[in-house]
This record gives C-alpha cells, sequence and structure tokens, in this order.
C-alpha cells in the first residue's frame, strides 16, 4: 500500500511538475530531496510530544503534591490547591477562545477531521453530565454566600470560573474536538495538553473530595461503634451560615460529586485523543461508516438488564439505610451485598463468555485501521481495571488469611474471585468486538470480494494497533489504478478501497435486510452489559462500599494501608465502569 | 511502501503460481482471499495478547496483595509469599525447558531475530548482574543453614530455585531473547508474559525488602533521637545462629539488593520486547548498521564524569558516617549533599540542553522504522521519572509551606527544582537521539542521495513511534524493482533501501573518516551524562536519601503519607538512572 505525507502532496502539486515528465532525471530526484528536508525542517514531532508531555505531567505532580499535603499538616490549605486549579482553568480558558477565534477565522481552510475521535451520543452523554457539574457550581456559590465572612474568596472564585470552563469546553467539544491540527503544531500541543492535564487535577481533586467523604462517614460509624482514637476532620467553617441552604448545599454536592468527577475524566481521554492526532494525516478512505443502530430482536438482553438496574437501586437503598444500623442488621447488610453482586457477576460472565464463543464460531479478520480513540479505549479499559483487581486479590488474600469468621466470608471470596473474571471477559469482549471488522451486507453477495481484503495486506503483518493504512489523500484513485496495474507482478493480493459513495450504498443496502440471529444476541448481550455495568457504577458511587464497612480487609492490611488502596482502587473502579458502558454502546451499534 | 505479511510470503511460494501468469482472473483472486482467511484463521492476535496481558496483571496483583497483606497482620507471612514466587519460578523454568528444547529440535528451519531487541554489552552487563544475584543466593543459603532449626524450609528451597532460575534465564537471554515466536502464538504469549511478570514480581520483593530495611534504619535513628513511639520491626529468627557468620551474610544482603533488583527489571523490561514480538514479521532490510564505538576526541566528557563519580563516592562516605552523629553533624551532612547535587545536576542540565541545541543545528528527519524496544525504552524512561518528579514537587511544596526553617530549607528547593529541570533535558536528549536517522558517511559524498530519503515515504506521515517500514521480507529485491518501474507514474518519492553488503561497505569507509566536532560534543556529553547517572544511582542505592533524613517532607506530609509516596518513588528513580545510562550508552554509540 502507498503511503505518503501531507508534506509530499503539496510538493507534488508545487513543485514537482518536472518529475512527471518520463525524464526524471538523477538530478530531479536529489532536488526533491532537498527540498523535503528543508520542508519537514520544523521541530521534529517526537520531541514535541515529550516536551509537552512531561510539562503536563509535571503540572499533575504538582497538583498531587499539593493534594497531599493537604491531608498532612495545616501549612498548605484547601485554598492554596484551589487557587492553583483556578489558575490553570484560566490559562485554558485562554487557550480555548484564542484556539477558537483562529478557527473561525480561517473558516475558509479546511480542517481535517479525525472521525473516529468521538460521537454524538458520547458528546451528548458529556453535555448531561457538564450540566450536572453546573448545578454543582451553582450550589458551591449558594455555600460561599451563606459562610462569605470565614472563608477565602478563593471558594467564591473557583466555581464560577469552573462554571466558565465548563461551559466553554462543552462548546469546545461539540465543534472542535475532532480538528487534526496541523499548524503552530508545537504550541498547540502545549495547549491540548495542558487542558487533558488540567481535567486529569480537576478529576483528581474530586476523587480526593469524595474519598475524603466516605473517609469521614466511615470514621463516625466506628466512633458510634465505639473506636475513639480517631479523628474526624471537620470541614463546616468557623461561622454561622447567613443563609437557611447551607446544609443542603453541602450535602448535595456529594450526590453530584460522581457526576462531576466522570465528566472530567472522560474530557481528559476526549482530549488526549486529540493531542495524539495534532500532525496526523487522516486516511480519508478509512471514514466510518454509518452505523444502523437497529433495535429490532431485543428483548431478553433489555428485560434482564432492567431487573438487575430495578435491583441495584433496591439494594442500594436497603445497604445504606441499614449499615449504620446494629451489628446484626450492619453484617446481614453486607451479606446482602454481596449475594446480589455474585449473581450479578454470574450473569455477566455468562454474558460475555457467550458473546466470545459467538465470535469464535464466526470467524473475521482483524480491523487494523489506524484509530487512535479505540486504542485509547483499549488501554484505558485495561489499565483501570487494574484498580478493581487489586483491590479483589487483597480481599481474596484477606479471607484466606483471616482470623475471624464473619457470616459473609466465604461470599465475600467468591464475589472478589467474579469480579475479576467478570473484568477479564468484558475486557476480551469488548476489545474483540471493537477491533472485528464489521459486517457488511454486500458479504452476502458471492460475486463480490469479502470486505475483509481490503486490509489484508497490513492485517497479519502490523501489530493491529499500530497498524497504519494511509492512503495518498489528495490522489488516492490515481494511486490505486497505478498498484492495480502492476498487481500481477509483485504478486500481492491488493485491492483498492472502494469510494465513500460504494460504501455508503451498499450499507444503505444492507439497512433494509434483516438482522441475522447472531447479531441478535451480540446486540441483546451489549444492552445486558451496559445495564449491569450502569448498576454497579451507582452502587459505589452513592454509598454502596462493603469494602470500607466488612472489616476483614482492614484487619489483616491495617487501617491506613487499606484506606489508601481504597483510595487508589475505587476511582479507578468507576470510572472503569463508566467506561466500559461507552464502550459497550459501541460495541451495540457495530455488532 | 509496499507491506505484506509473513502469511501471504508463505502462500506465495505454495500455492499462487497460477497467479504469477499474465492471465489471472477473478477466480484466482477470490480462491486467494479464502486461502487467506483461512490461513489466519487462528485466535486473533489482539485477544491472545489481552488475554495473556490481563493473566500477568493478575499475576503480579495477586503478589503486591500478598506483599501488602505482609506489613500488617502476621496472618501473612513472608513464607507464602516465597512459596508463592518459587512456584512461579517453577513454572518458568519449566516454560523455558520447554521452549529452549524445541528450538534446539527445530535447528534446521531459520528463526526470524529483531535485532533491535537486545545488545550484547546488555546482555553483557545483566551477565554481571546475575552473578551477584547468584552471590546473593548464596549468603541466603549461608544464612538458612546457620538459622534451619527455627525458620520455614521455604527460606532455604527459594534461593536454590532463584539461582537455578537465574542461570537459565541468563542462558535464555543469550541465545533466545531475540527470536521472533511465529508458531503456538497464544501458549507462547503465556510463557514469556509469565516470564515477564515473576521477574516483575520478583522485582517487587526486593524493592519491597530494601525499603523495609531502609525504614528501619530510619526508625532506629529515629528512637535514637527521642521518638518512642514507633515499632521497629525484627526481621532476626528466634533461635541462634549454629555458624558464625548469620550475620555477616544478613548485612551483606541489603549490599546486593539494589543489584539483584536492578537485574530483575531489565529482563522483565527485555521480556517484555520478546512478547511484543510474537507474531511479528520482521523488516530485514531495516537491520542494524555495525556501530562503531569511536573513542578519540573524548577528553572533558570523561575526565568531568570521572571526577562526578568520586566525588559522589567521597559525598556517600562522609553522608552514612555523619548522619547517625548529633544533631550539628546530621544537619551538616544533608546540607553537604543537596550542595553537591545541585553541583552536578547543574551540570547535567548544561550538557542535555548543548546537546539538544546541537540538534537544533544540524537538522536531520527522524527514524521512523519500526522498533518495539527504542518505544519500550521511551516509554520507560518518560514513565519512571514520574517517582523522582512526584517527590521533587512534594519537596517543593514542603518547602514553599515549611514552618520550620533548617539550613537546608533553600539549598532543599533548588535541589528539587533541579532535578525536575535535568530529568526533563535528559529525557529530550536520550529520546531525539534515538529517534534521529544516524549519520553514514556517504552523506559526504554529494554524488549520492541522502540516506534519510529511504524513510522518507513515511517519516513525516506516520507518527514516528507507530511508523511501520515493511518489506516483503523473502523478496524486497523484485518488489523495489517493480516499485521503481511505476515511480514516475505515481510521483512518490521512492527509493529502496540498499543492500545490507552496501550499507556495511559504506559503514567501513566511514570507519577511517575521523569524527566531526558535533560528534565528537555530542559523545563527551554522552559519556558525561552516563558517569554522572551512575553517580546519581549510587547515592540512593547505598544509603543516602536525604528524604528520610531531613524532616521537612515528613512534617507537612505526615510520616505515614511520606514513607508511602518514598516507598514508590525511590525504586522507580533507581531504574531510571539505570535504566538512563543502558539508553545513553545507546547514544553514545549512535551519534
Amino acid at each position: 500500500m502507498v503511503e505518503h505525507s501531507g508534506l509530499d502532496s503539496q510538493c507534488l502539486n508545487k513543485y514537482c511538475h518536472s518529475s512527471s515528465s518520463s525524464s526524471s532525471s538523477e538530478h530531479d530526484k536529489k532536488m526533491f530531496a532537498k527540498l523535503k528536508l528543508s520542508l519537514s525542517g520544523d521541530y521534529p514531532r517526537k520531541n514535541g510530544e515529550i516536551l509537552s508531555g512531561q510539562y503536563g505531567t509535571n503540572l499533575l505532580l504538582l497538583g498531587v503534591a499539593m493534594m497531599l499535603a493537604i491531608q498532612g499538616e495545616p501549612a498548605v490549605r484547601e485554598e492554596h490547591l484551589l487557587a492553583f486549579v483556578t489558575c490553570l482553568m484560566i490559562l485554558q480558558l485562554i487557550w480555548m477562545l484564542w484556539y477558537m477565534l483562529v478557527r473561525d477565522r480561517q473558516k475558509n481552510t479546511r480542517t481535517e477531521k479525525d472521525v473516529h475521535a468521538t460521537t454524538c451520543w458520547i458528546r451528548g452523554g458529556l453535555t448531561l453530565l457538564a450540566v450536572l457539574s453546573l448545578i454543582m457550581d451553582a450550589f458551591r456559590i449558594g455555600y460561599y454566600i451563606g459562610y462569605q465572612s470565614c472563608v477565602s474568596a478563593v471558594l467564591g472564585v473557583y466555581p464560577v470560573i469552573h462554571a466558565t470552563h465548563t461551559i466553554t469546553q462543552v462548546h469546545f467539544l461539540w465543534f472542535h474536538i475532532k480538528d487534526v491540527i496541523q499548524s503552530f503544531e508545537t504550541f498547540e500541543r502545549f495547549g491540548v495538553i495542558h487542558a487533558v492535564f488540567t481535567n486529569l487535577l480537576l478529576w483528581c481533586n474530586g476523587v480526593m473530595s469524595e474519598a475524603e467523604h466516605f473517609l469521614n462517614n466511615h470514621k463516625s460509624r466506628l466512633f458510634a461503634l465505639g473506636y475513639e482514637n480517631l479523628t474526624i476532620m471537620h470541614t463546616e467553617p468557623d461561622c454561622n451560615c447567613t443563609t437557611s441552604t447551607c446544609s443542603l448545599f453541602s450535602r448535595s454536592l456529594f450526590y453530584l460529586y460522581p457526576f462531576n468527577v466522570e465528566y472530567h475524566i472522560f474530557v481528559s481521554a476526549m482530549l488526549f485523543v486529540m493531542w495524539k492526532n495534532i500532525g496526523r494525516t487522516i486516511d480519508l478512505s478509512s471514514n466510518k461508516k454509518r452505523l444502523a443502530t437497529k433495535i429490532q430482536g431485543l428483548h431478553i438482553g433489555p428485560i434482564l438488564g432492567l431487573l438487575a438496574l430495578a435491583g441495584t437501586i433496591g439494594v442500594m437503598v436497603v445497604y445504606v439505610t441499614n449499615i449504620e444500623e446494629s451489628f446484626q442488621t450492619h453484617n446481614s447488610a453486607i451479606s446482602m451485598f454481596y449475594i446480589y453482586g455474585i449473581a450479578m457477576l454470574a450473569f455477566m460472565c455468562c454474558a460475555g463468555s457467550l458473546g466470545l464463543l459467538i465470535y469464535r464460531a464466526d470467524h473475521m479478520p482483524p480491523d487494523t485501521s489506524k484509530n487512535p480513540s479505540r486504542q485509547l479505549d483499549t488501554e484505558l479499559l485495561c489499565g483501570s481495571s487494574i484498580g478493581s483487581w487489586l483491590m479483589s486479590w487483597c480481599s481474596i488474600v484477606a479471607v484466606v488469611g483471616a482470623n475471624s469468621n464473619p457470616p459473609f466470608r466465604w461470599t465475600n471470596l467468591v464475589y472478589s474471585l467474579l469480579v475479576v473474571l467478570e473484568k477479564y471477559t468484558q475486557n476480551l469482549f469488548i476489545v474483540e468486538s471493537l477491533y472485528r471488522q464489521q459486517e457488511d451486507g454486500e458479504r452476502e453477495d458471492p460475486e463480490l470480494p469479502a470486505p475483509p481484503e481490503i486490509f489484508s495486506v497490513t492485517s497479519s503483518l502490523a501489530p493491529p494497533y499500530n497498524g497504519i493504512i494511509n492512503q495518498a489523500y489528495e490522489t488516492p484513485d490515481r494511486i490505486c489504478v497505478s498498484l492495480e496495474n502492476e498487481e500481477e507482478e509483485s504478486r500481492q493480493v491488493y485491492r483498492c478501497p472502494r469510494k465513500p459513495s460504494e460504501v455508503s450504498l451498499s450499507v444503505r443496502n444492507e439497512v433494509k435486510q434483516p438482522l441475522n440471529i447472531k447479531s441478535k444476541v451480540l446486540k441483546n448481550i451489549a444492552v445486558f452489559l451496559i445495564m449491569s455495568n450502569i448498576s454497579l457504577w451507582i452502587l459505589p458511587a452513592f454509598g454502596c462500599r462493603p469494602q470500607y464497612d466488612n472489616g476483614l480487609e482492614q484487619d489483616t492490611f491495617g487501617y491506613s494501608t487499606w484506606t489508601t488502596i481504597l483510595n487508589f482502587a475505587i476511582p479507578l473502579n468507576l470510572f472503569y465502569r463508566i467506561h466500559s458502558v461507552a464502550s459497550l454502546f459501541e460495541v451495540f451499534r457495530r455488532v
């Protein structure tokens, strides 16, 4: 397959007519080489990435250092951290406004877009999360007004800037996130990576506040049970609230935190894809096909999913109300949680395995087209599993080595093993779904060659996530013709990608065909898994954290080690659940 | 550039002669496609990777969970962990022996090799580290014999298995690490990843033991200073030693730990590259050129480096002897450490920046050839910087927010800032050096085209680390010819790689030419940086850890948070230093 760069094609248009004549001499080639060298003579791309990536990492680490300091001595207070984060947000705001202004001016010049970067429904979901974040900002402002006389002004400025930041960022996401930046690359790289790490820092900050809240709840429970040597951090200011709504605001905040936290991590993942895309040349021929979201034949999946969701809400209410009661009720609430979890996870394992079996029966070569967004999805999925896996293995070690024998000891073991297994199969299922080539209607037409052949030349050669299939995007047709001419000579299996018009035609034909049985089963599996993952997100996000309450792990690992593990693992697990929902929705549309 | 897979080429040889005739019909093509599909119809590669990667991750997490449990309740003891690790090592041993046996039988069939996977001097260095590990095992066996009557038998079995494991593994590294596995891919993937994570777990175990040792030292110092509510973990067994050498053995062990730890992490990085290579098709035309390790013009670099090394040993001795003395001596030892560190780091920053400036003046297009080993090097370098950066930012926050004012307060600030800056520039310098195309002697010959052109077609198109340049490795020449024929038609700048024989000829010509001034300066910089990094490895590896001793950070972050940060950051920093030495040596050979 022929690859050539944007620079090459510019060059081809501007200067290289001499070489198009049949008498292209050695001299021409040399001139050409020099020209190329001087054209690509700006700051090397790899360096730009390292330079900006290191800047962003250090930004985050400084923020994390401040967060860690807040936990200790009061020399560093929350105001300092908020002031730092506010500065970062203002910087990002300035950059985004500058960027949008520049793009607006260059309206006439065509900007490349990465069609894989995001989908409409992801942006829609993010807008919803952003609205909830705005409500949170409003509550924060209300809280500040109540305590205005005795808290730092930063607590008032922060939500105002955060709200402005959120609105601008959502606008940016809707209109610019797919841009493939080709100018001022090094500068833009800094701008985008600054945005990535600002959002990551906001995520860390949200996670920290949430963890503190849970820890305080946990401590007050322990205090009620008789442990007296624990200090509960008081977050209430010293003066009285001048309005009547302060405590309402501060309590409501904690129900909004989970949404705010997911908003920031999602945005940073999307911005990261934008950063990876800077300077890339997009293969226009691999434009995404319009996916038909067919819903016929969807019965078992949604029904089971809704049952899971309803059951989850029931379990959550019972758990949260019973956990603060007597020792007996406390223990039975934990047992109930584990038994419910085992049932859910067993069903999810079966669904995932069934999906994998269907894939084994229906062989399809991998789709190796370049797609940084999909690659990041896979990495985030596997990476964020680590949190929950660590927690599960710790539980397993604790259960096996425990001296006490509470009623939930062995259910905890089974639950933890199933958590490991469920993530294992689900990750495999999602990754295989995303990396399979999509079935076309054409495959039923025996006269046309199978679509996998389009990518056959690289499919088994290149590692799937590194595979690049790039067409010269300005003259794809001509090159195809020239290659097909020499096809017999070089004995390559070769087929030029069909033109987009052909592809969309064939898809449109396909829309009218009914779904086959395999697709129906896979769609049901995807829907069920989506709803189950939402359920398993709801439980820890809104207070069901038996890892804090069951005491088994805490006895084995000690209080401080175990809370450190949880503070690391639970946010990752929450992110995993919400991220797998997004990935499974993509799977749902593909199968 | 034309890419095709190993499967294609097999197919080409066996079945496809019919299509070589000029009358290749539509029917032939379809048959071809079906054949390809059935040939590549085994378990998808991406799934194999996820399947085995997840297995390895869970293995590691189980081990980590056990390690964390050992710190807490005595329900889980060190014996359990050692028994688990021993089982893993035995499994790996069996796999390695099986693999070597199979390879030995298939001697006649050619095995692909990844020339980039490792170099002779890396393997030599690893062998040295392995020998030190063997000495450590001998000490452990001696220690076990002394206390035989009262310690678990696992403590005796572990060093024996570890020694066998080390010897077999070094043999494996010498003869098989470059293999590109093409058969039993899914099974082999499990074997290799098992080896990767077993070594990673051994690394974690070593790091934990080391950290415990330092923490105990630190606690006994605090105890001597009057803090009495700290419990020092006693690692001595309950009975008396039957030989006279027990305490000698246990003391010597801690001087050997740093080497053992580096050995395991290095081996796991190399095995990881082998894992990434499974199923890959190697581009034979990108065979590494013989690098000429010229040493003429090396004066300033080695001299400054030797000065740094000598100074380091002096500082280490003074620090270790003075740190346990009176408060005054203690503080001046810390001050001395920081001042020495500032001087070193300032020189290193200058050296790195000078190197980058030289690169800016001497433009060279990036080398985008596929090289998983180099990509991993880059990621490990940037990834392992995080530990030391986090530590530095924490120090900065602590210094700025501190209430006390010890004499080393502001030197600590400058030192920490310089640590951040030095890693920043050094990483940039190393990455740019590794990703630049190597200069050839030919460039001085104006009649020959510039070598960068070889890669010109992808160089600015593909992201550097994803760039794939693959030749049909069995018939490169034929394809070149066919492509060159159509060069004028498709208007591509195209150049076939020269044959290896030509390349080595030109290199041999070049060897006789003197180094130019830029190369001389760059070589001096590399040598200086190598020696400086060795110095900065020696200091924390053998006891100079002012982060434990200065008390500033501990006051700000609290004892447990700060020791957790150090236990995470110091091992990463040690790995960073030793890894950058290896990378800089590669840089030294390239410039």
